[in-house]
């Protein structure tokens, strides 16, 4: 079979698993959950024997020391997969969900109930446990889904499938509920984003190229993440000690992430007092500094920032820093340079809070916090399937809701159009 | 200027009055929309004008009359025009608004902001009135909107933008907010739909070649409307008279629309009762029938339907019937054929009610009412920019909630992540 013909028939059966999927009840999908998780603590060796096939295939093609340790299944991931089934399975349904219903003039009464997007497409690179927590979100919110994680991942995922089709089964759902693809053949991510009658959006989750490249060449809706440029400004009536907790967290809590901070943009009228403590922290921690002619003239020894900076996703121990002069500057700055994903000040002044937060147009924005918090699980969802950088249908952290939509109900009792 | 440097010029601007847009108060936005109304009236004559300067082109280009009737602006569509602004004005804003705001264990507080989608793209045909429907949604909702509307409406719809640019400038909001493409060069639209950097979303009206070319080349996310193939399914415990009052309305309150009945679906039990009622009064009312086989073994006399049938949009006085047993069959019917657009159920039985409303995956899903109803002002939205048969962001009728997203907000007090 060729790899076209194949995806033709993973995504007819995807589409048709998807309309059982829809009209599931919470129960059954529930006890899937808890079956596949009972399925991974059980099958715990033939996980982490596959995982090693994977792993030695990996060290023979030279795969460097980064992504084997994201591709390996160690005792605590599938722990932490086990546990992540069992969250996934006690968070509410949010499918079938009604709000709004009210009565019209014409005695019609309306409103919206939440239904599942129907089949997801997620494109993902080596982590095996990935390929897990896709598959319980999409199950959760009552969409077929079909994944392909890297080639890298092949034998670790195909185990991961069959835990995910007991699940399945032992739930009485179809089995192609949830479709792990089989071939590596790197063609069959072009089928897959290029059909819109099987499948109804696409969640790539990777590298910025990867999703740069899905993007571009998908016929379906994506949600997206791309980069992570977040800020942090710091007022000129912020709370110093909040300012500098805040500042050092987002950068050096995690430095991979994408709600990292990468640059810091301080008010004139504090950076004298502010900046040295801030250095002096951030040099201890071994974080780079590159700044603003300005930054570079209070703390002297550190490298000037070069128009790339602005728009650079480190992640890494490297901070941009920039000198501006009042609210607006500062927010001029972030809408010209910030990826749109999480931007913060820190102020104890309610009007300069107020304007921050309606007219910087990011995904989370924030008042004396730290990006960091810009995550799902922080935000309360339960879970996260991504981070959208997009503006339409979800922004910031998508959870269950985020793949779901609303369809209009109307209740009547004879209503005809006058 | 090159079409391209033209486009490229109408998109960087748009981008930057999109964040004056964001951010304009709600009286200034109503200000800007009853100044519009005002020069809408007091340039009638101007406005006739330009419309006869396309009219003649037009009919000299051989338009045909149905055609030449869209792109007639009458004094009655002028009144229309007018009101309609009125009434946009009178809208509550969505922009700003703060929902579902919570405190999480860490100390932060979460909640969703509204906030525009930013620029907006229309594609539109020859009714020189969607140009001010558009404009005045899009102004409403903090957007930024280009607007590309036919080019045989090319006159009218400069002269409406004079009147948008002067609503503008009385309220001190960008002339850019709104733009209406001046040249009639077709690779305009190539450019627009290609314009992510500044183009958010596009719309499209228009038939259903349009848009199917719009989705395929479109670079940016498309908010679209594909065709409306309606049923209505007359259930075995339908109360008849109802189902007869809907069945006609459905399909006879106007043929052209979108939310018109194309198929009946009807129950075998009741089909020996209701259709040769139904059939008299769609003869009566000049609708041709074309039946499944068992539908013309009941009402005789009629042509029987084609598997083309099922899948038509007619936008005409003919209608396709089936019979069906049962519920499971009528929602086969509907979830094979439907496009997903608005799709009805007649019964007085709870269950098969219930069931009909969670399992017909259609953005507007309907028990004992018409189909004529899914409408944004029927739905209470004021207003309406079309309505989506897409899945993803807003389903049904799209108002100026539809042309906004949520962003995340966080207010803390210093909080980091531990």
């Amino acid at each position: 079979m060729s790899v076209e013909s194949y995806m033709q028939s993973v995504g007819q059966q995807a589409r048709t698993a998807s309309r059982a999927m829809a009209r599931a009840e919470t129960e059954q999908k529930n006890k899937a959950l808890l079956a596949m998780a009972e399925a991974v603590a059980s099958k715990r060796d033939e996980l982490m024997q596959a995982n090693e096939e994977d792993l030695q295939r990996g060290r023979s093609n030279g795969l460097d020391a980064a992504m084997l340790d994201r591709l390996a299944l160690t005792p605590a991931r599938i722990d932490n997969m086990i546990e992540g089934l069992r969250q996934v399975a006690s968070l509410p349904d949010p499918v079938g969900e009604i709000s709004d219903m009210a009565y019209r003039p014409s005695g019609i009464q309306i409103g919206k109930m939440r239904v599942p997007l129907g089949v997801i497409g997620i494109i993902y690179e080596s982590r095996p446990n990935v390929t897990m927590e896709a598959a319980s979100l999409c199950l959760k919110s009552g969409n077929a889904a079909i994944l392909r994680g890297g080639s890298e991942a092949i034998a670790s995922n195909q185990a991961l499938a069959a835990c995910i089709r007991h699940g399945l089964q032992v739930a009485g759902l179809p089995a192609e509920a949830v479709q792990v693809i089989e071939t590596t053949d790197r063609a069959a991510v072009g089928y897959l984003i290029t059909m819109p009658e099987f499948v109804d959006v696409i969640v790539p989750r990777g590298g910025k190229g990867l999703i740069e490249r899905i993007s571009r060449e998908a016929r379906v809706p994506v949600i997206k993440h791309l980069d992570g440029i977040c800020h942090v400004y710091i007022d000129s009536e912020a709370d110093l000690t909040k300012a500098i907790n805040i500042a050092i967290n987002a950068k050096t809590h995690r430095y991979g992430t994408c709600n990292t901070m990468e640059t810091l943009l301080v008010d004139g009228m504090v950076a004298d007092v502010v900046l040295p403590q801030l250095a002096e922290r951030y040099h201890e921690l071994g974080v780079e500094l590159r700044g603003c002619s300005r930054t570079c003239a209070i703390l002297g020894d550190i490298q000037a920032a070069t128009e790339e900076d602005w728009s650079t996703e480190y992640l890494a121990p490297v901070l941009a820093i920039r000198i501006v002069d009042g609210l607006d500057q500062a927010m001029d700055h972030i809408n010209t340079y910030s990826s749109q994903h999480t931007d913060a000040i820190v102020t104890e002044n309610y009007s300069k809070a107020r304007r921050f937060l309606r007219e910087v147009d990011s995904s989370s924005v924030m008042v004396n916090a730290s990006t960091r918090f810009a995550d799902g699980f922080e935000y309360g969802l339960g879970a996260e399937i991504g981070i959208s950088t997009d503006k339409i249908h979800a922004r910031g952290p998508v959870g269950l809701e985020g793949l779901t939509s609303q369809k209009y109900i109307v209740l009547g009792d004879g209503q005809i159009r006058r």
